[in-house]
């Protein structure tokens, strides 16, 4: 059995926060959205429906949790939640805050413009504010 | 207690499939893609937590089944799933097949482009098709 490795991409893209029993809970390092990334600790999954049903279940909840952490620590209008994977094939859940007049509003964030790194500072606090919400 | 009704744009822009036991499962009228729409018949939601934990269990594996059916129906290589509402406030959640060189690949579908109506023979095939593998 082949043990679960974050893929290259995502590592790079994005800051660790924490383990939840299913997923990996991760800071995508792009100041323009507050947006975690969820990634199930799985190998070899990309779709949804190759997870166990129980592991499906765990996911789920842990969606619903980092959804209600993010809004309430954001106090944005609408929580966007995506599993896509055309470009990484890794099974990876996207959990982000939106509002009217943020940068991709009201369209999607994925492949609009380019990430926009957080001065240090600003992402140690965030990571802090999240650690403390989820 | 409110009752359950479709959001008249999700009404609007889709044909009716079936219904599942917690989601109305619904075909978009887009033919660039095989792309279905699940609506948890519940009124007043627009958040995945603020579904009943129950609802959630059922609409991850309705998810999980649209997810694969879409896949051996289509030949896709990639589901893509989203719950946005950024526009449509109702929960609603999308299930697309994608694959290399469709109109938006590798980018999301959503807010890419104008929707191309199906002919109708072209959808009655379709949905009969979806409805033999749903």
């Amino acid at each position: 059995m082949t043990e679960f490795t974050l893929d290259e991409r995502l590592a790079a893209d994005t800051v660790f926060i924490t383990n939840w029993p299913l997923s990996r809970v991760l800071l995508m390092n792009d100041a323009r959205y507050s947006w975690l990334v969820l990634v199930p600790r799985r190998a070899d999954v990309s779709e949804l429906y190759e997870l166990a049903a129980a592991d499906r279940a765990h996911l789920i909840e842990e969606i619903a949790r980092a959804s209600a952490a993010l809004k309430s620590a954001s106090g944005a209008a609408k929580i966007n939640v995506g599993a896509l994977g055309n470009i990484v094939a890794q099974l990876h859940v996207h959990v982000v805050a939106r509002s009217p007049g943020d940068a991709a509003w009201p369209g999607p964030v994925w492949g609009n413009g380019q990430a926009i790194p957080y001065e240090p500072d600003r992402s140690d606090a965030l990571i802090a504010r999240l650690r403390a919400a989820l």
